[in-house]
């Protein structure tokens, strides 16, 4: 910093707002090192993104993007080329290259990146013919009220880790380093319980007290494979698709249920998540046990029994948040969920689920989806390269 | 539940939204003990109320509420009874009385609730006479951009936990508490980092990477005690207020300024937070040093030397929060500062700060209050009572 400029600050009260300009020089600042009190990383770089197969974090993010007019292949390789640095290196820990803050990069606790296309990357980047067929708004439901501030975009970031601080940061990195290609279309913030609150592995409640997302494919396993990861050699080959959806749980109406209420509107008991025929929260409902009355114990309109389907193809990996806003008006709250789920082709796996959840869950009354968004989520890359390099080059 | 309303429900299709009211019985519902693994509690009861000497948690959200027309002495004692009865139950990990959602209660995750008076207490409950001098807004200051949305109130509700959910839960029970007494006006989230990520005890650093708050009367000290406690035999004896004030940052313009430059202004090294003549974070400050070209090195206009009073009394306990909210606009980020403040007594230790940093702090042209809002913190309580009972009795 020069005499002058100094003198210039030191002149304080003289000085406009925004009147200084001495200009960055990310240089000058040395490399902040991941500390060693908190060496949780996931690492950027694979065959796969993170942040879909790796154990949810306390909070995640989710940022839909409009490209601005004009943007092109190569604005969007530029594009994909700084994000990939920004976010292995705050992954890792380290400070961004033309990171402002970087002694906010030191405790990434688990920070992922994860980059998704919606249908305008295509467009953009003159690759319609390489755009997947499923990759378009999903198809009305008669539920919907969806609102356009909570739904599609160009592009996505979802930018999860169990400290709060970490996201906000990294956030600011990648949207900075996305600022002349895209704008913010809408934010959405994710919380589930804090690290270290439940044991690892905990199935998560959302704001009802429900437990949700007792079936989900285990990470790792062939079963989870298949459904997600697209395998078919195209420049997705390694990647899948994620559907974010913003669902507005009705708390107010919702407290006008009884437990036992609640429990036959799920399906599953509220204390342990459990069947209603079975005893512990992974037991395989019985839906065709008949209790007294001669009527079936899980009703056959409940929400477990309409989102499980016979074609075993029909299912996804769920990775949901809550969300928890400032109420407006005479309102008590503004809560509910951020679902998440990602498969290989969400027309022919989320679909039909979500089509019979439309016509006749009972959790209807109760949940009402206020946005929508598909995303492709193109595979990882190794060092030097950038996550759907195939579909650009 | 009646077989007659189970019948309902399995009708499901013909069911119309909110067209079921089953009636909550909480006395079906079995007391939801602390989870054996997450212990972690706060008393609610004692001398003092908790939130306010006790280390700050990672997520705190502070709720500003305004009474409803004709709510008098007695409602407003009803509803202390409700929010303490409420506040024990949820700080030690156990349902509230009326919990719909009783397995959230089970992870408190050192939650603390805080209960807060606004002018509009005084009012409502005939008490004119003992409303404390200081409590109304504070004077007009040149670096304000108030907005109501973010200031005043007749109550606060401060809700802090390491674990997000908590936090959400425990606010919903206690507004729902307050329906027939109090709306939302505004609602503040605020968050550090996440609990393990740093050191117990490490200063916090807010969004522009600043180490905040290194100057802070010890808790438990005399010195901390004598600043923070009203001690005057009054109804507010064992109290305090908060000053609580929403504080944008100019992350855009404060990123034109190299990091020389952001270390006059603040008077600290970013680093590790050491002042400009010193070596180590809780250096006392030279503010007589001189460097190169006659100039003290410390500059007379940063913020570390205008915040900084010969006056001891005019000190106070900060417990800040960062904000990080949905940018509008083409906006990259909307973040900043819950500033949060506990004094005696605000305008004789807080406002002459103030004003000396509205007057001529370097850093008013990176940061501006954009919401304020003062209130009494009335004492705690031991059990069978409730804070402030000494003021409505």
């Amino acid at each position: 910093m020069s005499e002058i400029s100094r003198r210039r600050l030191l002149g304080g009260g003289a000085l406009a707002a925004g009147g200084v300009a001495l200009g960055w020089g990310a240089a000058t600042v040395t490399d902040s090192p991941a500390s060693a009190a908190s060496p949780a990383t996931v690492p950027f770089h694979g065959d796969r993104q993170a942040g879909i197969a790796t154990p949810p974090p306390a909070h995640t993010t989710f940022v839909g993007l409009d490209l601005r007019p004009g943007v092109d292949r190569d604005a969007l390789i530029r594009l994909m080329r700084v994000w990939t640095d920004d976010a292995a290196r705050l992954t890792a820990g380290r400070r961004a290259l033309a990171d402002t803050e970087p002694e906010l990069a030191a405790v990434p606790a688990r920070l992922t990146v994860t980059i998704g296309f919606g249908p305008g990357v295509f467009a953009a980047a003159g690759r319609e013919h390489l755009r997947p067929t499923w990759l378009s708004p999903l198809p009305p439901f008669d539920v919907d009220r969806l609102e356009s501030r909570w739904s599609d975009g160009d592009l996505l970031l979802q930018v999860g880790s169990d400290d709060p601080v970490a996201v906000a940061h990294a956030l600011r990195v990648l949207l900075k380093g996305a600022r002349g290609a895209a704008t913010v279309r809408w934010s959405q913030q994710g919380f589930r319980r804090a690290r270290g609150s439940e044991p690892e592995g905990t199935t998560m409640r959302n704001l009802m007290g429900q437990v949700d997302g007792t079936v989900n494919p285990a990470a790792g396993t062939h079963d989870f494979d298949s459904l997600v990861w697209v395998d078919d050699g195209s420049w997705l080959d390694g990647g899948t698709s994620v559907v974010i959806r913003r669902i507005r749980l009705h708390l107010d109406e919702w407290d006008e249920l009884d437990r036992p209420g609640r429990e036959i509107v799920m399906g599953r008991r509220l204390s342990d998540g459990a069947p209603l025929t079975g005893e512990s929260e992974h037991d395989e409902p019985d839906f065709g046990a008949v209790g007294p009355g001669g009527i079936t114990v899980i009703a056959p309109n409940s929400h477990i029994a309409l989102s499980r389907s016979l074609d075993r193809s029909e299912r996804f990996h769920r990775r949901s948040y809550n969300y928890d806003e400032a109420p407006g008006g005479d309102a008590v709250s503004d809560s509910g969920l951020v679902f998440v789920s990602y498969q290989a082709d969400p027309v022919r796996q989320f679909v039909p689920v979500q089509q019979r959840l439309s016509d006749d869950d009972l959790f209807n009354t109760w949940s009402t989806p206020i946005g929508s968004a598909v995303f492709a989520i193109p595979p990882g890359c190794r060092e030097g390269g950038y996550p759907g390099q195939r579909l650009f080059e």
